[in-house]
């Protein structure tokens, strides 16, 4: 199953009317239409409403929103509400408050409230979503299900640890198994009774925090089991959906790179991903971009709902900036180039109470339509209604992969050495950013993905290394494609545990390097890298060479002169596997991945525009859409690589001509028939 | 009921001969006759020895106490001993011990350590209080009644949450209005049950900490109640001390602006105000001013005495810096000039142990009379001594006006978005300061106070707007005077809900603007005013004139050129009305504070000297008192601003003659008749 | 009882067979041969293994490693194991799990987890080493036992507050001598009841974490408390072992100056004296010999093992840097220079998987010997065997004390005022860097040592004073010594009381001076001291002389000119009295120490060659060993002072001949007959 089918980009967002009185919800249609908003996500908490008490359901307000949406034309992704517990349910059945990381049970308060190994929540939520669904599985207005909201957090009760128990067993079938994959006997762990195990947190193997783990192994299983504890909570409400209604498309909004959870192991479970996108402040444009093709990695590249941004303003933040004029209409054309077939808004009305009051929204306090946030929401709302279906369903023709590995991500932040200050997602994001910025489309995938069929694969902080991976990259490299590594990649197995072998594992033959120890030094220190022109920081492997060439090295300290920068070109030399041991600066991995990417003309044609953003999308009927989008406060200026017609604007561009992009402009060509 | 009448300034402090024999007693009172010392704090903590247990009382020590007090001509301010409870109390009623924002009872230690919802300790205290009444109220040594001592603190326990609920149906009525007014639609939190109401505390509604709350209303209703709960408490021992003694006056010791406590809703209560001094490390001298203001305002104007000041320096700082030679004569004048009748000091001599050790004392460890201090603080005493009774009782004759509104900081610093970086206090003192430099006296009031006879009323950061306020400034206006306003005003009602209308709500009308959106920054951004030659930070609104014109305009950004700062003539035109959209850096703020208090003719006469402060008082016969406060490390000369008495050296000044003060020096000019 | 008696230098580690199989012990044993490593630390983490039911014993595994021990020729430091509890119990008796100093009893995890005066933890161990001392007692293998690990921490629950209300009982006697000791009065807190009394911990005296205490009193005897209740644990154990074992000496590896213990209480039940050292990144040398030469002080200037070191890094810190070439070597003859008798590394051999995985070992994850670490571990293995005996029971000649004591520090760093800052261990390192860097031998003693044969003591920041420690330095005065002391020393007493004199208290009249105040100030303000051209920060006493001569002044502010630091000559003169009035640059504490040293001949004959360290043992037959430590990445070249052998080349040095030291290179001179 798919995203919902659309004749055009679904705009709109958030909207809950129930907080007010019907003549306010006559305004907001008005303003709706105004905007060309025609798409409504409704009811994500409505659970204290809907369901008032324990065996009392109420409906009534939600049969007038969606009446009222159909009646307008409108369409609605209809929410379980199943986010934030009712206060009954929470005094009549306290085990369905989280117990928290420090090990306390929390009473009634804030939002994703409940333990996922609640009984009492799981029937109380899979009830209600049967009844909703039971309710409006044919209500004409109904485009998409949205299950619950914002997946997150943990728990660590004793229902927990019994399902964490039985999970356990499930995984590891025995405990001889599972002493051996946790490697208990050091520090006297050896279980001998499954009973005997808890969930790692403040109260048993952690100290200083979550990072801080006695026992990496416990804490990555940790981690899976509630990825697989909340995503059980979701297939529960899925199926109850499907006793009453098989087609519709059913989803839950993701975070795009959310540490906490492993979406991998949600993304079959959903029929299309959804996310909402809340970039850090002051992030890189290719921070979303990164956001944006990780969630479209899903599902093997297939089309994503940007399901939640904000118009103008954030709420949470110590600091809550105003998106700039134009932001707004680029960032909504940044998630479109890289995959969104739908935009939607975090929130439609702002609310007059409570923590996200000051959080943008399309309809401000005042209830205007002439402010600039309103006036900037209706133009894109136009312009969307131009664009009509064309990008619907396009796909991306990325010939370069990024593998993306949440395990690798809990095991390399859990680690005691060699350094707390490496961060997987800033590595991450620095070779992507590199790949983004010279201009090739990159798919973000996970370590099982076919590899077929990139000519690069770039595996960045590729901590843990599992199953046959290895192998694959190995065929990358033989069918003369480039596989790129780095520092602390290929550390540990599945069940975090080192290799028995050279660093970096089983990654080291085709890597050709061999690493036996490493330096580490504070944030302030830098290490030169004269052949790049560039520093690198943090960690700094001393690498030997078993096969591989050097192509750049250390400038200072007692390992001046051995590798920092190492390519190897195994079997036949046809291939190439280029090993980065060390962090270097942006400016470094930029260098780096260049000449990799130039090595099988993947450069793109803008290259060398910087603040220019290109993407590609192949239309469904197979015409390339080539989105610019200019993050620059100032114009720039382009030839046109193709000769084209710009979809926005209508106009026909010739090969060569220039092409002006005003202060955060967009164009999406479309190569002229 | 006002302050107790003395025929002088009382002089002063906490006394603790409990925890000493009799023959230290002996030291003690031979060193309070040298340094003029005629009144002594008792019993602040003496409720272990006075009730060892249940059913047993011992005043064996207080009689003495009282008795060698009386003895020396010392009079007595006598504390119920009730803000430290003792070990027995606690182990046999472990509900009298509070339960923290964690949620974790606490076991006995420390302080301040009562539930203030506690049957147990509530019906022990109030029963000490009587007692102490019964035996001491007709006690010659009696001057006043200190209960508890500094109020402060919260508790989040289950007696707490029920006297919660009850406050809450006395407060709300219904839960149809409490749901409205806390807006609990937002994230399905709708009531049906008052027990299903929860303290909001950090295993409720909070996360990182007490300013981090999903339900602003909750939590603004939860320090209401506090204070309440709190005020209950002291309200309960008066009542028992009034039973026995119609006639001394009874007091406890605030602490200026104390966020915890809502003073304005306190002060009915107490006969009169007594505060601790105890400024920030390193604040300007209006820092210390504007509580001395705050509290002369928490009863109409009324003379306060000043509890606690440390003779030499603090103990329970990271770093507790020595006050400088003159240093404490000087704060000592400022609190007479801003309205305090009486200075008293923590403490008369320093504890061998415990965490008060090294909290500076008149008498120190050794017991010495030729220490720096000692002989500063008889200099004072003997200074005091000849200054009589001239300035008892005397009035401030401010005409500018500054709203100060404990809900406003409350609602304001929990607020998600725009900024946490903005803080209430240094909003208020930015204001505050501006005006007193420039040498208008000034009245900190509650939003209730009759404005009636003010040309200055400034409001700044008054998120929360309640009441008739609104109107009462447009009256300001309309009778000519001056309003001024600032970001961060007029955002919210009485429950933190937003207003429907423009911001800044309310105060729209009266302002002539409309805010729509706004940006906010980090610290270090800073954005230029280049009419005011100065800069904002922190918040931007963006301001669209609608009567009011602009005075200064941001000089950047995509706002560039719109208003940074109004003034709006409604009406007539014979009043003004100012809106600050930012938060000006202090010079800005001195420029528009300056302009407007030019309008008025309320520039001082030294506005241009800097380091000096004035403050006048009106004795009782109607003459003016003036200040003159040289903060500066620096002698300075002025020129008399009427031939005057300097009632400190008895010297008759001229007009115009010029005037030097020492560093750090006072003179107090009396007009001469 | 000494150490083990052995006919070289130990050398070895902690070693781990039980993780792996028996293929792995065969390459672990070759490479301990190629090593020199004869050595095994065996048992540290073995409960779980050797114990896994109540009832159940299982030795096989630890009988086998001892046998291939023994096979190899290699000797054991058998380890009770009970450092880390298994599973089994923690879920049988959850009370044998600690309660945190925030209240909280932990579940299973980590190690160190054990509450001390928990029943079923004590007799288990106890148990445990008891059946562990009936099995191998006799074993070939067998040198050591080494009792649990690393003993610290702290625990608060109910069980600690029962054995903490019998200890004070012991302590105090009667409630009124504890009222009086603790000072109780202040705040209300006299207590009637032994029950009343609760662990001080943030449920009960703290805030702000275990320095914030309201009563120092009390925390500083649950410190002492604590000392006896770990050190409880151990003796049970030993006491164990002795029923089977009268000879084989006992140890557990202590961690040099290591807070929450007070190591002079172990010091007389340990055999002898074992630690770990790893030294806080980026401290000078000193640091780590400050730690040797506090654990040699201990027994009276035994000679102690080394029990662990990182060949290569550490791996629990954010940042674990690598050691350069050369360091691991040069750090391990500093220990031989201070008085190690053995030299053990933590670990042997690299654990596959939890929190110590990268923690630097000798056999690394792929088992090779053709790292850099391992050939440096060998050719360091070989130095000693040649070394041989020559060291073996050598003492330290020195003629300088410096007194160190825990009771100060733990009083000194909860102190409420005057500064957080001042930190006992940064106070006491500079002192000790200054001797130390300028050749003086330092014995680093408790405060009852005798001090009789010293010729210069120093008592940096010792802000308690108890006993006649008063009496006896006047005494080394008296017989032409000198004494040191600073600010913040002769504070209290030994229940954390002032002196009811003048500061320095009892230290007064031999230091001739007396202080009234003191100022303290921000880490960032420095005052100049412009007689030794240096600075001080933090807290500056201010300073009236009564005997003594100022020797430095302060050079602003209003105590300029005012003595920063003082010599008293007291009765005849011929000795010296020194007081510090302030924390001086480590220049300023240099100038001071160096005078003092001077005047005694005890300047080394390389105070002048920065980065060479000198330290002197003198050898059983009673030739002085002259190690000599090039601390410094390059050459340097120094005099010979006495014909000599080099004991690492067998080069014979002649007098005055220059003799070149490596980068990080190490001599050992030994007086040619």
């Amino acid at each position: 199953m798919t995203a919902p089918r659309t004749p055009k980009i679904p705009y709109g967002g958030d909207y809950n009317p129930e907080q007010w009185t019907e003549e306010v919800w006559d305004e907001d249609h008005r303003l709706f239409t105004e905007a060309g908003i025609d798409t409504l996500t409704v009811g994500v908490f409505t659970w204290s409403l809907t369901q008032p008490g324990p065996d009392t359901y109420d409906f009534t307000v939600l049969d007038r929103i969606l009446a009222r949406a159909a009646a307008e034309g409108r369409r609605v992704c209809l929410a379980t509400g199943t986010a934030a517990v009712p206060p009954w349910l929470a005094k009549r059945h306290p085990e369905v408050n989280r117990t928290d990381f420090e090990g306390r049970r929390h009473r009634y308060g804030q939002r994703h409230n409940f333990c996922p190994s609640s009984p009492a929540y799981r029937e109380h939520a899979t009830r209600l979503a049967d009844r909703l669904a039971g309710r409006y599985a044919r209500h004409p207005a109904l485009l998409a299900w949205h299950i619950n909201n914002e997946y997150g957090g943990a728990c660590y009760c004793d229902l927990c640890a019994e399902a964490f128990r039985a999970w356990l067993r499930r995984r590891h079938g025995t405990l001889d198994a599972l002493n051996d994959a946790w490697w208990t006997t050091f520090w006297s762990h050896r279980y001998t009774d499954w009973d005997q195990i808890e969930p790692p947190n403040a109260l048993t193997e952690h100290w200083r925090g979550p990072d801080h783990t006695a026992f990496q192994g416990i804490t990555l299983d940790y981690h899976r089991f509630t990825t697989d504890a909340l995503l059980g909570c979701f297939r529960a409400e899925k199926d109850a959906i499907r006793r009453h209604d098989p087609a519709t498309p059913v989803t839950t909004n993701l975070m795009g790179p959310y540490r906490p959870l492993d979406y991998h192991r949600w993304a079959p479970h959903l029929d299309f991903v959804s996310w909402d996108n809340y970039p850090p402040l002051d992030a890189p444009p290719t921070r979303a971009a990164l956001g944006h093709d990780l969630m479209r990695g899903l599902k093997d590249g297939a089309p994503f709902w940007l399901m939640e941004q904000t118009p103008s303003t954030t709420a949470c933040r110590d600091v809550n900036p105003l998106r700039r004029p134009g932001d707004l209409r680029l960032a909504t054309f940044q998630a479109i180039a890289h995959g969104a077939d739908a935009t939607l808004y975090f929130q439609l009305r702002a609310s007059r109470g409570a923590c996200e009051k000051y959080h943008g929204a399309v309809i401000g306090h005042a209830g205007r339509a002439d402010t600039r946030v309103f006036r900037e929401v209706a133009a894109l709302g136009e312009e969307l209604g131009r664009l009509g279906a064309t990008t619907l369903g396009a796909r991306t023709p990325a010939r370069t992969a990024l593998v993306f590995d949440w395990d690798s991500w809990w095991a390399l932040e859990t680690s005691d050495g060699p350094s707390r200050l490496v961060r997987y997602l800033d590595v991450v994001h620095a070779y992507y950013r590199a790949a983004r910025e010279a201009g090739a489309d990159v798919d973000v995938v996970p370590h099982t993905a076919d590899l077929g069929h990139y000519d690069v694969v770039m595996a960045p902080a590729l901590y843990m290394v599992k199953g046959d991976l290895a192998h694959r990259l190995e065929a990358v490299a033989a069918r003369g494609g480039t596989v790129l590594a780095t520092f602390l990649s290929g550390r540990v197995d599945e069940h975090d545990r080192a290799f028995r072998t050279d660093v970096p594992g089983p990654l080291a033959p085709l890597m050709g390097v061999r690493v036996d120890e490493w330096d580490a030094r504070p944030e302030e220190f830098t290490q030169s890298v004269p052949e790049l022109e560039t520093e690198a920081r943090l960690v700094f492997e001393i690498v030997r060479l078993t096969g591989a060439e050097a192509v750049a090295t250390y400038g200072a300290d007692f390992y001046a002169g051995t590798p920092a920068v190492t390519r190897n070109r195994p079997g036949d030399g046809a291939g190439e596997a280029w090993y980065v041991a060390t962090a270097l600066d942006q400016r470094g991995v930029d260098r780096i991945v260049r000449r990799v990417l130039s090595r099988h003309g993947l450069l793109g044609p803008y290259a060398d525009h910087r603040g220019v953003e290109t993407a590609t999308r192949i239309a469904a009927d197979g015409t390339p859409l080539l989105f610019l989008l200019n993050h620059a406060p100032a114009p720039t200026s382009l030839p046109v690589a193709f000769t084209a017609a710009d979809l926005l604007t209508g106009r026909r561009l010739e090969r060569g001509e220039p092409l002006t992009l005003d202060p955060y402009g967009v164009a999406v060509l479309h190569a002229a028939q």
